[in-house]
C-alpha cells in the first residue's frame, strides 16, 4: 500500500511557525515518525506553497499512490481548483488539519474541499497525520 | 484509562437507519469492536435521544472518565447547551461523525460544538469511533 | 390502519393557551373528535414537551403504527434531531400546524422537518388534524 | 356552496409534465374527480399562465364564489401582486401545492402568498386538491 | 402637455380594497379630480393587472404622452422587466405610491424601478397622484 | 398654518456642493421661493449639521409648527435617534430628498426615518421642497 | 408573593464551572442568599438540563407561583419551544443572565425568549438573581 | 430542423432602445440575418412582453419546434414560472443575452432559468443569436 | 458613592412621549424618586440629545463619579463613538432601557455598547433606573 | 488572425476526468478539431494548473494573439488576480465553460471574471470551444 | 501650504485612553512633533466629539486649508453625513487611524468615508499622522 | 536596514496597465526612485504573479530582510495562504495599495491580510511605496 502525503502552503515551516499552534516538530520529524509507525505502508511526501503544483501532484497520484493524505493549509478555504482536482482523480483523499479550524477565525470554519474527500480530521497536532494514515489504511482495506 | 463514549439522537438505530449512509453495524457491534481493539482502555457507553440527558452525562463524566468521545448527532448543529456543558467540565472531548457532514445539507456544515472540543473526525463510518478513541488516547498520554 | 398522532411542546395546553390563536378545544377534545370522524382507523396519541421523547416515539412508531401525524410545535423550526428521526424510520410522516406559520414571526417561516415529511398542512386550527389524518389515509392506501 | 379553483402557470400540462413529480392525472381528471367527491359543492375552475389574469380571476371571485382554492405554481414565490389581490378581496383563499415545496430548490421554500391565505397544504399530489376543498368547506361552515 | 397615468395590479379595486389603507375614492374619482385640478394638462389613463401590458403601455407612451405617472403596485418590488421598459423609452417617469411603503412589510421597502425614474412619491393617499402630476409638470417645464 | 422646514447636514452648502447633483440654488434661494409660492403659510426654517440639534428642533416644533418638512441628509440612513424624535412628537413630518436616493449608493436606498413619516418625496431637486409643502398642506387640511 | 426561579442547562455546576465567568458561589449559595434577602417572598427553585422539563415547569408555574425568574442558559439562543411556553402561561417572566451575553460569542447576542418576557437583566453575576427578584416584585406590585 | 426563437420583454424595441447597449439592428433585422445564415433551418419567431404568453409559447413549442432559443429579457432574473415551463417540456432550450449581464447591475448577475437550459451565451450583441442557433444545431445533431 | 445618570436622545420628553411605551413619569420625577430611594448615594444627572455631548460627559465622569448609569436611547444601536468613550474611561457603566428592546423593531435588538458595559437591564420602565443604580452600587462595593 | 486558447486547472485531464460531465474528448482532440474547423485562424494553446502562470500567459498574449479564449476552470470563481490580468491587457477575452455552471454547486454560479470579458458561453461541452472561437472571430472582425 | 488636522471622538483622551492600543503620547504631543517635523507646513488642528462639528470644520476648511488629515474615530464606520461633507468640499482629505482597524472588531473593518478620501493609512500609531501629512504634501505638490 | 519589497500579480505591468488607475511609472521607475529617496536602506525587490512564489519569498525574508513592504495585488482579497505566511514569519509586514481599494468594486473592500500586517496604506499611487518604506523604517527603529 502506497500513501502520498501532500502538504500545502507554509507547512514547510512546521517546527518554527507559531509553535504554540502547530507544535515544535518539523515536517521531516513528522514524516519520519509516520514511516516508523506505519512500516508496512510506503509513504511518499510532497510539499509546495503553490496551489497549482498541489493540483499537479494530486493528478500525478494516479500513477503512484493508493490514497492521498492532504493538508491543504490556507488553500482549504479558498480553492475550488484543488476541490476539482480531487474530484478528477479516483484516488481517495483524506483531509487533515493540525489545528482545530472550528476554533479559529470565521473564514477557517468552512472547508471547500471536505465535501469531496472521504473524511476529515482536525485538531490533533502532529497526531492528525497518524490518524489520517490509519483512516486511509482502513478505508483502502475495507472500502470505508 | 477510562473513556466514555456518548452517542446522541438516533444513533441507537445504527444498523437499521439509512444503512447506505451509516453502514450495517449496530451500536452494540461498534462498542464491542472498540472494546476488542482497545483492550487496555476501559470503555463506558451512554446513548440518549434527549439533549439534556447528554448534558447530564457530560457533567457526570468528571467522576468516571478521563476523556469523552462524543457523537452528538443532530444536536451538533443546534445545541449551545451541549457546547456549554463541554466548556463546563475539564474532561477533554473529541467530536466524531460517521458521515462526512461537509458533503450533506448546508445546515450540517457547521458544528456548534467543535470549537470547544480537542478536535473533530468525520466521514469514516464506524471507523470514526476507532480513530476517535485513538486520538483521545494519544491526547491523554501526550497532552495533544 | 393505525395512525400515531405525536404532539410536541405546549400542545398539552390547547384550550387554555392563546385561545385567539389556537382555539378553545383541548387536545383531548380533538383526539376524541378524530376518533369519531375516522372510526375505521386506530388512533394512537402521544404528547411530550421533551424533544428527545418525541424522537423516541417516532422511533417506536415502527412497531405500532402505519403512519405518523406530527405537530412538532416549536421544535419544527430548530430540531435537526427530529428531522433525523423521521429520516431514520420507514413510517410516513405528515406535518401539521394549527396556526398559519407563514403569517407569524420570521423564525417560524421555515420548517426544518417539512423536507423529510410526505407533506405539510397549516393554518386550519383543529381541522388541520382532520385533514392530516385524511391525507395519511389516502397516502397509505394509494402510495401518495 | 361555490368554490373556485384557480391554477397558475404550467398546471395545464399536468399528466404530461414531469410525471415523477406531478403524477399522471391531467387537470381535467382532477377537476372531474373533485366534482364527483364533493357533489354538494359547485366547483368552478380557471387556469392561466398569465400572472395578471390570475389576479383578474381572484378579483372576479367576489361575484361568483364563496372560497378560492389556489395553486399559484411558480408565481407562489415571486408575486407580490397576487398576494395583494388576495388581500384585496374578502373571499377566503386556501393555498395548495402538489409537490412538497420544502423538499425542492431553496427558492421554493418561501411562499409570498401563504401569509394572506387561510392556510396551506403541500405535498400530497392530486390529493392536495381534495384536502384543500375539504379545508375550505369546513372553514366556510365553521369560520375556521 | 399630455400625461399618461399608468396604474398596475389591484388598483382597479380602489375604493373597495382595504379602505383603511387606500381610502374610499375609486380610481375614476381620482382621475376625475386630477382632470379638474390640472385642466391645462391632457390626462390619459391606463390600468392593467398584467405586467406585460403595463410594459406595452410604457412603450406606447412614446407616441402619445410627454410624461408618465406610474403606480406599479405589487410589481414595484419584483419587476426587472418594467424597469427595463422605463429605461427603454425617453419619456420621463415619476413613481408614486398611495401607502407609505417604508412602513409596511420588509419586501415592500425596496423599489426595483425607482432608480430609473425621475423621482418617487409615497404615502399621501390619493394626493400622491396630484403631487406626482405636479412634479412631472415642473420637470417637463424646467428640466428638473 | 405654520410649517417648519428642517434641513440636515451639508444642506447649508446647497448651490456650491456638487451642483450636478443638487443644482445651483442656495438654501436661501429655495426658502425664498417657497415663501413666495406658499404666501398663506408661515414658513420657518432651521438647518444644522448636528444630529442632536435636529432632534432638539423636532421636539421644539410642538410649540411653533403644525407640520415639519424634513430633509435629514446623511442622517436619513443612520439615525435611530431622529426616528425616535419624530415618533415622540405629534407634529406630522414629511420626508424629502433632492436627489433620487434609489439611484445612488446601496447604503442610501433605505431610510430609517421614512416609516414614521407621513410620506416621502425624492428626486425632484429644489422642487422636492415645493411638493413637500404642498403635501403637508393637504395632509393638515384633509387628514391625509 | 411566590416566585419560582427556573435555572436551565449547566447552571447546576455553578461554583465549579468556569469560575472566572460565573463566580465561585454554588446555586445553593445563591438561592440561600436570595431567601435571606427577600424574606417576605416565598422562593421556589427548579433546575434541569432538559429543555422540555423547563417547559413543563413553566407550565406548572400557573398553580404555584406569581412570577418566574428564568435563566435559560444555552437554550436562551435556540429554543422556540421555551418561548412558546412563556407565551402560553399568564405568569410574568423575567429573563436573567449572570454573564454579559453581549460581550461573548456572536451566537449569544440574540435571545429568542427576551421578546416574550417582561424584561431582561444580564452581566451582574449572582447579583443578576437579586436584581431579577427585585424587578419581579415591583412588577407584581405595580403592574410594571 | 425547426428552431423557435422566443424574445421576452422590451426586445421588440431593439434598434431604438439604448443603442449603446443593444446596437442599432431591429429584431426583424436580426431574424432576417439568422434566416440567411442558417438557410437549412426553419426559423420561427415569437415575441411578447407578457410573462405568461412566453410560457404559453414554450409549451406550444412541443408541436412545432426541435429547439428553443430564449432571450427572456428582464424575466430572466425573476421568473420561476418560465423556469418551470422549460422543465415541463422536452424541447431543449438555449439561453442568450445580447449584453454581458455579469457586467451590469447586481440583480442581473443571477439567471433563474440558466440551470434548466442546455447552456447560456451572453455578451455578443446580435451575434449571441447566431451563436445560439449554432449551439442548438450542434446539440440537436450530436446530443450535446 | 457618586453615580452619574446619563440620558440620551428624546428621554427629556419622558412623561409626554409615547406614554403607553414609556409611562407617565417625567425624567425629573424619576431622578427625584431615585434620590429618595438611594439617599446614601450622590446622584448626578445629565441629559442631551447630542451624541458628542454624551461622549463629553462620559469622559468627564472620571472626575466626578464612581459609576455611570447610561440610557443611550436611539444611539444604543448606532454609536461606535459612545462605545469607544466607555472603553476609554475606567468608570464602570451599566446600560439600561425602559422598554423591552428585544420586543421592538429588528434594528433595536442589537446594542453596540452593551459589550463594553458591566451589564444591561431593559424592560422595566422607570424601575429600570432603580435596578440599575442598585446594580452599580453592588458592583462598586463587591467588584461584581 | 491569431487566437490563444488558455485552459486552467484540471482541464489537462479532459477525457478521463468525470466523463459524464466533461465528455470523452481529450484536450488534444478538442484543439485538433478546432484547428480543422477554423483553418484560417492560427490557434495557439496553453494549459496550466497554476493561477499565476495563467496570468503570465494572459499578459504574454499582447505579443502573440488577437484574442483569448479562456476556460479558467476552478479559478473562475475565486481569482481576482486573473480578473485583473484581463483588465490589464487590451486583448479581448471570451470566457467559456464546458459544463452549465448555473446547474452545479452554488459557489459556481458567480464568475469573478465574466464582467471583464467580452462575453460568456457555458454548457455546450467541447462545442463551447467552437462557439467561443466563432464569437471571438466575429468580435475581432466587427467590433462586437 | 496649510494642512488642517481634524480629530474625531475620544482622540482628545490620547495618552490616557487604552495606552496599549493608542500609545502614551497626548494629542498635543503629536501635534507638536508634527509641527517640528514639517516646519514648512502650517498645521492647524481641530478636535471634537460631536459629529456635526466635525462636519462644520470640514466645510470651513475651504477658507483656511489646502488639505485635511482626518481621523474620524468611531464615526468612521457609521457616518454618511461626514462622507457627504467630504464630497461637498474641494479640499482633498486623507484618512488615518492609529490602530490597525482590520485587526479589531468586525464592525471596524469597513470605513464609510474611505471611498471619498484620497487614500487611507492605518496601524502605525502616532506615526500614522506623520505619514498622513507626508502623503497630503506629496498629493498637493504632484496631483497624486 | 534591509527592506524587501514584494509585488504581487499584474504589478509587473505598471506603466502600461490602466494608467488612469495606476499611473505611468513602471515598476523599475518606482524601485529606482525609492532607492534614491532612501539611500541608507538596502532595498530588495521581488515580483511574481504566482501566489505560492510570493509565499516562498515571504518565508525567505527571514534570512535577508528586516521588514517587508507587500503589495499583494488581487491576492489581497482572496489569499488565506499569504496571510498565513505573514503570520508564520517574524518579519514585520506593511501592506500597500496604489489605488484606493475602498473606492472600487465591493469585493476589493476587504483585505484578508491587513489584520496580520503592522498597518496598511492605500490610494496614493506610486507614493504609497514611499510612505510604506517610511512607515517600516520608523516601525523598525521605534517598535511602532
Amino acid at each position: 500500500m502506497k500513501i502520498l502525503i501532500i502538504n500545502g502552503p507554509n507547512l514547510n515551516l512546521l517546527g518554527t511557525r507559531q509553535p504554540e499552534v502547530y507544535g515544535v516538530q518539523t515536517l521531516s520529524d513528522i514524516i519520519f515518525s509516520l514511516q516508523k509507525a506505519f512500516s508496512d505502508i510506503e509513504i511518499l511526501h510532497y510539499q509546495s506553497n503553490i496551489e497549482g503544483e498541489l493540483i499537479n501532484e494530486i493528478q500525478n497520484s494516479v500513477n503512484k499512490a493508493d490514497g492521498i493524505l492532504l493538508n491543504a493549509g490556507g488553500y482549504t478555504h479558498t480553492s475550488v481548483a484543488i476541490r476539482d482536482a480531487i474530484s478528477s482523480v479516483a484516488t481517495p483523499v483524506v483531509e487533515i488539519h493540525m489545528s482545530n479550524i472550528a476554533a479559529r477565525e470565521e473564514f477557517r470554519h468552512q472547508s471547500l474541499i471536505a465535501a469531496v474527500c472521504v473524511g476529515s480530521i482536525s485538531g490533533f497536532g502532529a497526531n492528525s497525520y497518524h490518524l489520517g494514515i490509519s483512516a486511509l489504511q482502513t478505508y483502502l482495506q475495507q472500502g470505508r
